[in-house]
């Protein structure tokens, strides 16, 4: 039951995405946490049917992808975890195949994005947040889930990452990406689709953290942050991204402990589906 | 204080509604679910007012709703539960009132509809829900809270029964109804007053499964769904049935349980109180 | 940590608005409630930002708000605790000062506008609530959380006071409303900023029951009642505030224990940091 | 299913005990309390078997229970609610039968005992509790359930009240009870079985305040007091309760919203099988 | 992470001892559940060090476990689901390993017990329950929860049952046992001991259902029953079965979702861990 | 209220102890944590009477206690936090008073430990835990709350730490300790009286893990370990300390975000203002 998410039964071999969990938090004392969310959505992934009436698309019938498990991350060392998560995502592209990756906090994506960068140059990121997540450092830490997009320019440039529903941040990071080095659309997802049309044929990555959502839909989370988007906000935002050529994805910051009644599982259960036929359907 | 519903206090010879629940689950196991719907709906009643601003009426002075408490099913054989159910409904039509049931899980709709459709032969059905509950069976069983309305289409024939709100269920079962067996209207409830208009003074038997709501709004069910409608969008589809003949209806799937906040109850109860008065306004 | 709100670090003499809790939840025994409101806000605010994106503005570096703390309230004895309030709002409006409250129950509310409208006699109120609170009385109580906007009226007689979002009531109370006495807009929002430019420059008091949040967004208080408005619908009306010269305001009925996720609380801390900051820019 | 409390199924003629709800909690705002716990715990019986192994009786074959449901008490007015209680529990003597309270909280225990004082002038008290309940008033207040016992004591006089388990109070109260006025076993129950030799045939009246409990046991109360007995321990010294003549009883402090787990209520309702059939066993 | 639980690593030919998940819940709805525990457990299982002082071995060092993961099983079809888990434990016997399951809910030991008696005719039961589990049929079914141990001595005859810790169950239930057919310890487990001298080295299956844990210790289960034993009584219990053969075992009934602190996993967890170095231990 | 815990009014000045929290959970992330309980302890505290009916003593009239409230720790900076920490201890004690430590994690202990060796130096160390705390790293970091108490050895070398209730640990941790560096009791509290006989009256630290007690009492803590000890046997240990000439002592381990119900806070409360009285009594 608890083996791979619903759906998602396809051999490695067979598979043009590859599901994986990188349970890692950046904390070194068990319990709290983000760590725990692949091993929780796939136990609730058997309350979702695997068709979508939206896409009109079925896991089992219609997409290959093989659910690889969670990578066995050192909790202790920042620096290894994210070489394995980077080493990991490197091998899936080396193969033709896409990434999927299950958080974890938003650190995680920095290394998925280094491997998909190296793999597609030209790479464009799509980014659903309430944080802006632009901070040079946090706490004097480099590496951290509120510097993780700041760390991600550093390897792209200017005009590479769109933000969307942003609602959180100090004042100068809004200013910087004012300057013209992200496009930030604050509180809501309404130029996803006007950014869709722009990117064209591009390889793109797309970052869910799912505290895009509102509190309401999705208190299970580290920080929750009144005033974002309804969850058919997002979803609706996500369909439109059927047209691009998504060659990596990622779903973070569920954090099953603070979610008392399993909605926000659901949702995020429900986001990964979507996500992966959105993937699914370019193909 | 647990003893009837707030405002629901007449007796059985002066109502013109009966109220009472039917707590099946399903299930042999002591403690999961539906079945404690009723009882705690009735305790939880005392924080609502009995008079409904959007209607101008009140359940204590407005209406006459006798609230009969609980049927005792015998778990252990769902035929002989649905039986009573069937044979409880039916005293209640033959008295000339109109039925009220507090669900347990939706599988208790289909007596209570084999019993109206025995009374008003031409009855049609509006049915709010996020799954079509249209199999043919369920893991081999054809009784099922996911079967249930393609059994009650078993004796309405097409044309009959109208749903909303559905955006889970197989690819079959949205196929087979856009034959035409049944209506579906997928993720919202716009076309519930068009409805309304060509259904005009036909009887018509009301199910509410409350997991028509977003997860956000209602949590406290055994499937959550995401992408549900809001309060206010059921309630005013509810509101805009005042014009509709309403013989019978019923309101399922609360799991209190699940409802850490009590906030699911909450909406269980006031969606009640407005159906009885969407009931007593047409009277 | 929990010595002051995050952001509220001025002192008093060089304070503009003067920030208390009243702990009153007008009850004798232990647990229960909204006295629990004010300390954990103070613990919570370290989730959230100081700087607001929506205004432009940081309570570090833009606001004066000193954090009194709590006052200490006997519970037992309610005129007692109503005057203790009144004196120390008194002092505050005496020192040029605006006040602001985190209650406990509504009831909190009186005290304070009654000093509000010692130093401001032409003084309006604007409401916030799910509940109309016009009853005489409440369970043979004059002074009550469902009494309090009727006593304020005692004071301020018609045409003063400013109802929105309001959705729960006896008829009478509606009723009585739309003789004249108050302005009430039902269920919605829309007609806030409409009132804000009617009132001009005329000193006002805000008072945020936070039910008028529907209890998705807002679980964690002592009444829920489905039906009401979403963050964004009440954070946009408060924003429209910001022409208005506040005086005073309160942001009352939020009870931690119910909140069962801390999604509540995060909402609680966000309407404090904007309504603060509202007050800020007008200023 | 809400109706009894799983096994009173008697009627008021043919019952020898007669079973009532008092959910006061003296509180005027809605939720918090002890107000549940009647209602919760009719729902919850239905997870206990009616047979007790401990004592080889049966609730539906050895005892003859009357379920007579919750009185309906008026929050706002304590003297009042304390005189329908008084009043009910008065004509249950008068009818020869015994008495059983489920509150509410402890105050309701007063009209309870005075009921019972004036059908047995020579009846004794036992008590089980953390607190020891014994203020000349609380916060002012002379009716509070922190003074119950000491209001009692006004009526019975010295060397009639047995308190068991207190572990917390005022210096003045251990000072005052020491005096010779109220027996009191500090922390645990040891002396529960001596004091029964001791009081013969005497009419007793035991009251039980569930949080005697340890709040490991029984964390589903208002004021959870660390350093409990054990559930084992309370079952042991109310098994050693059968050689009693007990008129009347009661089991109060239950708050079920505090119950996270429903292990509380679960206690609740064992404690209550176990008592009834301890007052059956006597028969 | 959620791939085997913490400390069983070995390969299925490596392993001296085969562990294995039966989530099946015999209710055909989602989310209620025992089903849930054994994925709950392995993800919890990083949270206990795989060492015990109390044994002094290490699930790592000193155990050769294999985790086969979760059976998948048919939730409509009681019959086969028990046949797949009959044919899963008979395999693990043929191949010369010893069988270790974990619920689910306590029907799942009548076929994993079958496949036992099979290898190994003579077979002794050790039973942990706070219920009998001894009825014939249960709301007219025979294969239920409440019927499982009955349903094995329909198989092993007399004298070969020893059940421990025992507080629930019908009266007939209690003399059919006290006629001989099966030894009963009631409410406490003092003589495991003196049933493990009297054993010897005949093989054994047991069966650990969780709630013979008093709710303070074990409140996530379906029928919490006050009244319990200690984690440290049950551990010692498990100590002393050392000496014992085991070929066979299983820990049944813990339902997550009722865990609301995660103290009950915690303990399913130790007592997992406990008992396969038990088995160890022997080998 | 939120001020100072219930009791603790006095000024430093005129202080014997002073109280302080020391909110650092050494993780980047916001809400997971230790670091809420000083203001949680100090909220609840307010269910607690302030005097002690064990010790005959009260935290307002006979002891007297500053609470300085929280210190501000970096939390991205560990060094600098446990800096911060050691040098405020580093003044209590120069000021000839006690010093009294809310954590956080057991990490916190470390710098309070050295201040007071600093201050003490043939100081004793007494520790209750579920964990050894003596690994020499965990998981690549020298400062972890699994490795404080080899940390606090490195300082005092063999002979001057005391452990109790110790039932967690790696087999070289336990082997270690058993070669005489520090003495271990396993699993429960039996030699505490004895340990404080051989004392004497040297200068004690006490640093209380709440994890040392079982997780049905005290299930709000980072890693619940079963088989702990009950409050009673804690509480008797802490009594027995009262000879002791205790010039430090510390409660950690509290995590608020996991305590369900509340009883782990009201348990921590407890031992703080008994062991407040304990250092009092000795004075």
């Amino acid at each position: 039951m608890s083996r791979f998410f619903n759906g998602c039964d396809k051999s490695y071999d067979n598979s043009d995405i590859v599901l994986f969990g990188a349970p890692f938090d950046g904390t070194v004392s068990y319990r709290p946490g983000t760590r725990f969310a692949p091993g929780q959505m796939r136990i609730e992934s058997f309350g979702l049917e695997s068709y979508s009436p939206y896409l009109d698309l079925d896991l089992f019938n219609d997409a290959s992808v093989y659910d690889g498990g969670d990578l066995e991350l050192p909790f202790g060392n920042k620096e290894e975890a994210l070489n394995k998560i980077e080493e990991y995502v490197s091998k899936i592209f080396k193969a033709g195949k896409k990434s999927f990756m299950i958080g974890g906090e938003h650190l995680v994506t920095l290394p998925a994005v280094k491997a998909a960068l190296n793999a597609y140059p030209e790479l464009c990121i799509i980014h659903f947040d309430a944080h802006t997540d632009l901070r040079d450092d946090y706490m004097e830490q480099e590496l951290s889930h509120a510097t993780v997009i700041k760390k991600i320019w550093n390897y792209t440039g200017d005009n590479r990452i769109f933000q969307f529903g942003i609602r959180s941040g100090l004042k100068e990071e809004f200013k910087w990406a004012q300057e013209g080095h992200v496009y930030i659309e604050k509180y809501s997802l309404k130029t996803v689709s006007e950014t869709v049309r722009k990117l064209g044929k591009v390889p793109v990555y797309v970052t869910v953290d799912l505290d895009v959502l509102d509190p309401s839909v999705f208190p299970g989370t580290g920080t929750p942050e009144p005033g974002g988007v309804t969850f058919k906000e997002l979803h609706e935002a996500l369909i439109s991204l059927k047209h691009l050529n998504i060659v990596g994805a990622d779903v973070v910051e569920l954090s099953p402990h603070y979610d008392t009644t399993g909605a926000s599982t659901a949702c995020a259960c429900k986001v990964l589906r979507e996500l992966l036929l959105v993937m699914t359907y370019y193909t």
